[in-house]
């Protein structure tokens, strides 16, 4: 005999654009471009067993809901959306007792005086997942993601084991370039009060800072550096969590060409690639939870 | 003061072929055309928190002991290279406590009767993520990806709930279509005797045979109904999970053309899609641990 | 002083799905699933020079002419629709001279014996463009798309030029693969009369059988070969263009680990490859025209 | 009888990063991080038809050249180093008459004031194609690449015709937003004399300001305008080419939910889009010749 296990079900990837005309300070339109994610759970063993949909609210709707909500709440931050509207869908659907939403906001830096024009800003992709659920409250996890950075230099590595298949000479220069993506849980208590833009424009500029202000030895010493900066940049935050690809630029070997390569010429790889993930953690984090799924 | 928490880090993506010439049957070449990701974890501290590596197998060696032991096994099914490469990271590298090993595999088809001439199969990548921990023991997760597939009838949606942002139609014929991505867990007692390639393949003909015979009310139904008959024709299985994007096509009207649409004409939307997710379990199924992690 | 130059407009990949039911030959359904961009020439200066819009057909109207022209039409071959649609623009649109529509076909395979149920052809991406001009005439260029092939030896590469450069090592036996680019053009007069779906048919089975049957010194005598094979097989045609990336397979140096690498274990690599491009004639071919732009 | 037509090869999308260290003005380092395409033709029959590769220098040489030229051009302008190895190809192998070179430059941002530390910035990506032909001479075409734009108003779009499958509203107040994608061509009397990186700064810039400052009746007008205005701005320019995707941002009806949306929320939709497309031109602009094949 089977059972229905975990589940969930919503609406992926709607993506609104929230124009706010003339609300920003010196009168220029705000933008929010976001793309928006439903997942609602609850009593649902009755659609998977027999298709009966009774409790099954369309994710067509939920994608309504998400057009419409934009236009009451204005262009606010995505933490606040995100929290309205999981909020929203368990406390108006009576099967549902979780929803998860999650918003990526993709940037746009004003261009010239009008007020009204715009261009993508390519660097800068805000992430938020909130989790709401009936029975153990609501978490925040916030994040920046693909955040692409280089030292070309100031990184070491080396005083590592070597097995029979080991090969790869120590070094102590090499250029270090990865992907940040990086995760923050809010502490529950701050969720009521955090002021979210704030806290990601204080986390990027502290990952650019930090990353640019650390010798390196490992990309795991990279990555407890960024995560405990993070932690102490931001004090709203119990976690963080890190994704960060080795984007290896492999020196390349011009001698057979008659030429030294003194540190100058290298060649940016694809594939494979080293993958570190990490958690920094507060010493008195409560409780993930459901935060992270 | 903060602290490390969990973590892990391997070499992800390396794209090994492995040819075993001769070794079909009929005395074709066998191709293994693989994707794979290594990932470590144990007494990891030193380097995060001090760039100490004498703890760290680089990830350049992953990548060489993956070459290494696909030369040495041979063209085997992924399940068995990855149950092996887990295994050994773990025997041979004192502070790792546990190795997780995820593989692709892309299928390739014979083309005529050279025995060495292949077209690349695009339908069928095989998946298999292996977690192996010196503590709590060895588990094997297997699936399919993205097998896109399609039923212009015997699909059906309504009896939902409406609430003040429903505007969806109810309707008793739809095109049906999703992009299966399935994960089978097997039971732990099956690790040892599985026929790996048996379960694969009984697997694609289920979901193709399921998809094809159920008549769906909801795409949570249908998801139901794959993982129950996945768990009845595999009894070495025990959960299965399954997303199911739902590829919406919706019905374009022609109306203001003076022309009738009789369920011919539709309209394959990108975004955003209906995305549902869920578990299907054996009732006597034991705990995951650390399966999916 | 600036004029206006060569100029087109339209809508791109409209993803438009048409089922035919109960078509085939057994009663099962036929699905055409295509990816449609039209853009059309003619006099547009003035929407260039001023904004003035009185000859630009909306490019919504090119995407509701596509969907009504599947409901007219039916299940047709692809070269079908898109001369049909050329034709459409260039005759009812007074400022419009050119019509250029191009369509890519996804394949699905039935499976079971619902009649109504299809799985995604991965292997099989037809494609064709057609351009209709009031003054030159008509166009029609198809092919196939992606499809990836490989030789696990019969493949050799050596008696190159060495320049101060050169650290390639020539060899008597390496994998070949590559993913055919397939362009080919049919004669002017051919257009009234050939059979679509015999010659997309004809032309794959030439390219994967020709690919088998060829023993390679170089991807340009492969490109040639296949040209040449399709021109033979399909008289209806009078040019194949073709782009071949090298997918290289490089064999690993296990050497380091006390192991032979007896053609065995390779990595797949992604950037750079090699990419060869080429064009293969009948002699009496006419003039390309307007067919390629 | 069938013959070789137009062809040409070459090694594609050779990643090569090239670090001047301290080499900028205040001491820090300049990065050129490029994706080269090399694409070499001449008398290559013998390859073509028997697999006779004496005239065939291995793609693995052109990458080899091109670390090496790196070494020793430095951190150039990528019109320079194309230009420089279109150039060495032509001239050192007796077979090649033509070669083109294609650079792709992705543009990094300082980060603090280490002098080694940097973002890659998402908003530029440089390009450059050169074609060296022994018998035609040389020509230049540089631009840039998906430069998201969006103007949140100052947008029309009506006056044009109705067919029968005209169904669109006219629009007094829209949003314009596309992914610039320019080219221009250098007069040939410019190569030899042009600041590339001048040219670069200038383009991009009236690129952004040029759409900032356009009320736009069209896309084909904002076409047009971009382009006169980068004629315009950099005299050395002969011609420019621009696509423009019109990345459509709906306005969602909000009415079966009680709202009213004044032009508030948007859906940004994927597919279809209207695709403009068009040449600008000096009206003494020589003839293009090879520069954009």
């Amino acid at each position: 005999m089977v059972q229905v296990g975990a589940n969930r079900y919503g609406k992926a990837e709607i993506r609104v654009v929230r124009v706010a005309r003339g609300a920003a300070p010196d009168g220029s339109d705000v933008i929010r471009d976001w793309n928006v994610s439903t997942s609602l759970s609850g009593d649902l063993d009755g659609t998977h067993l027999t298709g009966d949909n009774s409790q099954v609210l369309p994710t067509d709707s939920h994608k309504n809901r998400v057009y419409a909500l934009a236009k009451e709440l204005g262009a606010v931050e995505p933490e606040t959306f995100a929290l309205e509207l999981a909020s929203f869908f368990v406390s108006s659907q009576e099967p549902i007792s979780r929803a998860r939403i999650s918003v990526e906001e993709y940037g746009w830096t004003p261009i010239g005086a009008t007020g009204y024009s715009f261009a993508r800003a390519g660097d800068l992709v805000r992430t938020t997942t909130v989790v709401h659920d009936a029975a153990t409250g609501t978490s925040v996890v916030s994040g920046i993601k693909d955040l692409v950075v280089m030292n070309t230099t100031a990184s070491e590595f080396w005083g590592f084991p070597k097995d029979a298949h080991t090969t790869l000479a120590e070094t102590k220069d090499r250029i270090l370039a990865t992907a940040v993506n990086a995760s923050w849980r809010f502490r529950p208590d701050a969720v009521a009060t955090a002021d979210w833009a704030a806290v990601a424009s204080t986390a990027k500029q502290t990952i650019l800072g930090t990353f640019a202000g650390t010798y390196s030895y490992s990309l795991q010493q990279m990555l407890y550096t960024l995560g405990s900066a993070l932690l102490s940049a931001v004090p709203e935050l119990c976690e963080v969590r890190l994704e960060l690809p080795n984007k290896h630029h492999f020196i390349v070997d011009l001698a057979p060409f008659g030429l030294e390569n003194e540190r100058e010429v290298y060649h940016a790889d694809d594939r494979p690639y080293g993958l570190i993930e990490g958690s920094v953690l507060a010493d008195d984090a409560p409780e993930a939870g459901l935060a992270w799924t």
